[in-house]
């Protein structure tokens, strides 16, 4: 049995553990929304605790809080920003579509946890009240998608694109160290001209410079806070500076450069911030899918795949067949590039289902947004470390695959003709041999000349290095 | 500090939890695999539970375990399958993509627990070895596809299935008592004409019963099981009698028909039976959004909107307006079927990038149909008891628009002719009346042969009952 | 200069070419939906056609229609249902959500013929009109998701399910005719233990098989037509016997075994056997991908790649370069599965939008769907031609792939243990030699011992064939 | 039966129409891919005519391309350009995934055009040879993927922007208009406190703005060509001066400030510029469809709807029923934004496909980016001028709405207090009276007082106009 205190709403009143801040409108909704296993996610929560702060710094500053009671709300805010409130916001991302019982969760947290440190009685509402005071010149419809917006910008800024470029390092290393490795270049799966494998990983770099290019170019929009258009847009309750202060205060809080949104109709109404974003992610997972492929089947093998990377041996692959390494951080890294692709397809479908002054797909949009920047981060955290870092050529088989080449035919053509140049090629195909091999038995050159010609790095360079 | 123990593996040692059962792959599973919150779900341990202790039985039947040892296997296995041994059972979704760490984590548990139960050393693998006996002419690749079929299975007619049916008799229930309700008919969310509220109901009903449908017709491919396929389809390792009396063992635990998949090579490279229930749940998730967003239409108001319906009042939607009651049910019924549709999208990608013998994007695949399953169980019983069961008509508007209503004009034209009614039409969309005032100011009719001509209820019924 | 004649709708007098037998609202249309390049699909004219002509037949039988308007009009739907009147639907597939204006192109010119094989004159809607007697007892509400799914049971049985059932056929010849080649089977990319290349593709026939039973289970659905509904589905305006005549006329024009909805009001408003027949049509296009990628991987090369089959060479892949075949097959293949999956999400998510009694997304549906299903069917059959026919296996290459296998060591452990087995592998890997050459000269084994130990072929085939 | 002329390539002659440009490989790709309907884009083949232009421009600069021929080629190129060789480019979209079909199309087009300027036979690649001279520096490789930023960004630039730029204006223009018009809130579909229609408006265009400002941004990226890479990336066979000269020239036949990519291996197996403008307009589609859908709801009516918005009546709604304007024009706008939404779906999936050093899913991605870029261009045209220029708010009813609404108490409250206001709602709640009459009923406020406190346009504009 747990034991219980009274906490009430407009409905009435209900039963609310007693060890735990939450009031009577959190409690209807665990009993309402009982619905999958997802709680709306930690960074919101910090992403309210901070705006909440802020909220109450303001309301003070432009004379609407008494100090008496800023002062608590303040401490209690901060305290959920500090996390130390842990374990008393216990809703279902799967509950009302505005973030309304969220966005009273923290409100209810907030106002027992002030009346505890001013020695007043939990639920009693007084002398805080989780509406009048917490929520004060505030509305579930803006404060929401200001959280998003925070908690977005928060994660973006401090995990995605610090992953991201800890693995582009990774890749510009790789690239820099293996420059003078020439291997043979694939199109359509099959041989084409010679490359180095620097090339090819400068240009997996690459992916991610661009990819980091937008995603910082994402941040602008995501730092246009809803916050002072209270219930639809039009402000109504709240003090004309409200806005400005708090949200300049967030953006002391954060160190980041939020501003009020320019129109607060469009800010509640629909969330292209975080759609548009979500797109970005998806594109960086498109990026991260072809890299963590092309790495796999580089190292596919060991004897009958393509063999030209060793991956680090992580995990036994085979007891008994030594060389046998999975390709496990591939896999894990494709499995979630696939989920944030289908995340972002959730994303944009509930961006377009606003009706009139409110979007109501906000929790699964923000859910869906931090679970994939969440995802991205991790997986690339992990790819660095335990599959790039390791990383290795092997450099017999990649000579190899470019000394058996008959695309260095091409080298030929210019010195002897197409026509000879094609001879020699169709007979080392038919043949199987090497192009040397039937250049020689052809007698067309001899093995100093046919190997002063045919120079595979200086085919993967044609213009020099750079 | 958490005390350990050692575990080995063919990588070498390995610190564990002294006080869990796993061994040293889970454990360098953990290490490798920080990615994401989601772990490996329950309803997987538990079909791999079931596997086991099936495959236990069987190789003691075929005379390749011994008595001594399938026993405490059996015995732990059922301890798995009780959720006895949760806590055990700590992967990461996002692993290999075979999901061969959560095999081999059910195996170490298995193994440890069946040691424990013969008063041996955890982690010495005697006398009874995770490869060797729990994993008994298994393989990765074809237990784990064969445990996303169980679990799929089971939980497709354990909860789904249930949940829908549930939901299905509210809605009958609900065509069946307000079947007397005559209600304007909406097109292109035009005024349309007239039907009764049961009929619209119906139509509800109808489309959860054709979901119905669709779900149990993805049974049977849900039946087929990989197991007995071992490492690529051909079985080697296995008994050539052990698919069949694995596979009757399984069915004979879960009461459901499962039988070995006619094509193992197919069962290990392409989970297509997943994918296709990913779309039915898809085809689900249409239906239920069309529903939840009509009710909170048909609910909307109370004085802007279409107000045809009263929803329970669950929340408190404004604390001092009445009457305002916020269709927070539809709100997380639409944001679930938002999320099904893109995990869908998740399913149908990943089950496209198999290679060879081998699909490795398994994880990713069921973790997100057995998501999207438990989301849908979950929002079909809320939406029944909190949303359905206590929806009320309001009878007044539903009359005042059937009464105001100008489409009613077409009920005119047989007896007054064409032009007359359009004319009747006209007058009152011009000077704002309804078509009775129209009509008895131009004199064509009187009230009395008004009324007798213009019966809703008759149009809603035009071929009469049933 | 195009020469017009006046057409006439309840908007007024418009101009239409006088070559033409639309009308007003078709050339109304045309003004205000000029969006894109996608006409309404032909298949959807040809099952309106057939529906009209079923339904005049019905009217007429039911003693609505007199035989001297129901022959002609007849007649001209004939011409429509065999392409005789083509150039005359020339709407676009963006325009009205119900298909209103398609439905109306199809009226206005079944009638316009109608009246000209009576001899009468284009526009005058005299003896026959449009609304009045093509469109008797229809709606274009309860006629356009009948045409969709006319249209898209035709094709799926007429021309998805042939196509995907030859090369099911092509598939399982190969099966049969490479199941003596034995085979290095990959999982997570890797080399695994043998199997025969007739194994392997007998999975892709498989794959198919399970793929034309889930396309087979999809038309029960299709088969239930929304005919008879009218309006909002209370068949208001229709004869009490219409829709159950009118459809059997269906049946019999079409072969296939149309019957009523069995409730008119979901049929309008939502189409669940559209949404879930794409979700089919993915799953199918998974398969697809899955094979087409197997195929292109197995003949990369031809030197640096996996080498296993040859693909006939359609086109030049280089001038210069023998052997070099691009999969250009695999890819238009792979392309089109892509597409297939973009189209579901679209289907999914409009089949998700109706409101109350109509959902407003039916061309888009529809347009989605046959696409996907002209493409599967097209690439299936080019892919059977043109791929498939011609493909080889490089028995060589095939055979030293095997030949080089450390994971065939699997096979000396039951003989001389795992420790020397594994020695043997180890030395193998190390050295880059053999199995056969390291086992030779650690000196466990002779040449004679080893082969008679290490045969591939039973390794593949443990439980003998089939 | 076509009269034909032999064209070659390295598979042989094969017969082409006598009246078409087209050579060899143009004429296999014909009997290879007769895969679905859509070709091509136009757009593509006026891209590849400027960028092949430029090229022999280029060529001609650096020395490699002789004047004589330059000339001949640079004039064939320009009737590319212009359009005047349409009906020579008949290849589908679905086949080489390089593109490879349709540049060398292109080039067998340029050159045999070349040839007969110079007044030599069609056909025998004298003295413009399409890969020597039309195709020399390039490969399609490169070419193709220029050509697709080439286009993309003509397109976004020339009629995407410009669209939503028109309709973002109307929007304005309606936001000004009627910012004195006061009517009801609404969020979660319920009355919620009032605003101005012209805020609503000023909602969408914010909107609109924002989309503006995502889709200019994905420009630099657009702008980055992948021209000069050729098969590889690494310029194998071009000058190295050829991708800047080149791309020079594009930028000066365009107008628009394309560079060369800053690393051609990823311009060449990835096209995440591709996928992130989709995003963008899947972002656009979105605000689209919130947009077009709160138009369509808020015109929703005549009589039991919220009737609020009066549509221009473009089509006859109903033939006797006047007032019934259906809602067409968003109801293709919001099929085209669904269309949009798949599409990006399919070009996400593409662009993660790519396999070292190419992506051959470039057709698919293009074809789709190109698509939605067509719809939103002509959606966005239509919808302003069809839909939006004649919209007209329905006073009467926006204030009857207005007049009615209980949400007005809050302006009570600060003056009677809570509790008195409370009662006021409830009771008009209750007896479904307005405010005032229950006010009034309960005499706590005479008329004019009430009508003093409760100003809704005071509420809407709680701190000023702007």
């Amino acid at each position: 049995m747990v034991k219980t205190r009274i906490e009430t709403d407009s409905m009435g009143p209900i039963e609310v553990p007693e060890d735990r801040y939450w009031g009577a409108q959190t409690q209807r909704s665990l009993k309402y929304f009982r619905i999958g296993g997802d709680l709306m996610p930690g960074e919101i929560i910090h992403a309210l605790g901070i705006l909440k702060l802020a909220s109450a710094q303001a309301n003070m500053e432009l004379g609407k809080l008494p100090l008496r009671l800023a002062e608590p709300i303040m401490a209690a805010c901060r305290e959920v920003v500090d996390g130390k409130l842990a374990g008393n916001f216990p809703l279902h991302v799967w509950q009302t579509g505005s973030g309304t019982q969220t966005n009273m969760n923290v409100n209810e947290v907030v106002a027992n946890r002030a009346i505890e440190l001013l020695g007043g009685t939990l639920g009693s509402k007084t002398p805080v009240h989780p509406n009048d005071h917490v929520n004060m010149s505030q509305s579930s419809n803006d404060t929401f998608p200001a959280a998003m917006h925070i908690a977005s910008a928060l994660m973006l800024t401090g995990e995605v694109i610090p992953a991201v470029t800890a693995m582009h390092g990774e890749l510009e290393r790789k690239a820099r160290e293996w420059d003078g490795i020439v291997k043979i270049g694939r199109t359509h799966l099959q041989d084409a001209v010679p490359m180095t494998l620097g090339q090819e990983f400068s240009g997996y770099a690459a992916l991610l410079e661009d990819n980091l290019e937008r995603l910082r170019g994402c941040l602008p929009h995501l730092y246009r806070l809803a916050l002072g258009g209270t219930a639809v847009g039009t402000g109504l309750g709240a003090h004309p500076d409200f806005a400005r202060v708090a949200t300049a205060g967030i953006a002391g809080l954060t160190g980041l450069p939020f501003v009020p949104a320019p129109n607060f109709f469009a800010a509640l109404s629909a969330h292209d911030a975080v759609v548009m974003t979500s797109g970005a992610l998806k594109t960086l997972a498109g990026s991260l899918m072809k890299i963590a492929n092309d790495i796999r089947w580089l190292a596919s093998g060991p004897r009958a795949g393509l063999g030209e990377l060793i991956l680090p041996a992580n995990e036994p692959g085979s007891s008994i067949m030594p060389g046998k390494v999975n390709p496990t951080q591939s896999e894990a890294m494709t499995m979630v590039c696939v989920q944030v692709m289908g995340l972002d397809v959730a994303v944009g479908m509930a961006g377009s289902q606003g009706n009139f002054e409110l979007n109501v797909f906000k929790p699964v949009m923000i859910f869906n947004l931090l679970t994939s920047m969440r995802l991205l981060t991790d997986a690339c955290a992990s790819f660095t470390v335990y599959a790039l870092a390791g990383l290795a050529p092997d450099e017999t088989v990649i000579a190899r695959h470019v000394g058996n080449s008959l695309m260095l035919v091409t080298a030929l053509s210019p010195v002897m003709g197409y026509d000879k140049a094609a001879e020699v090629a169709h007979k080392a195909h038919v043949e199987g041999t090497t192009l040397k091999e039937a250049c020689l038995a052809l007698g067309y050159l001899d093995g100093d000349a046919f190997d002063s010609l045919v120079r595979p790095l200086d085919m993967a360079r044609p213009h020099g290095i750079g």
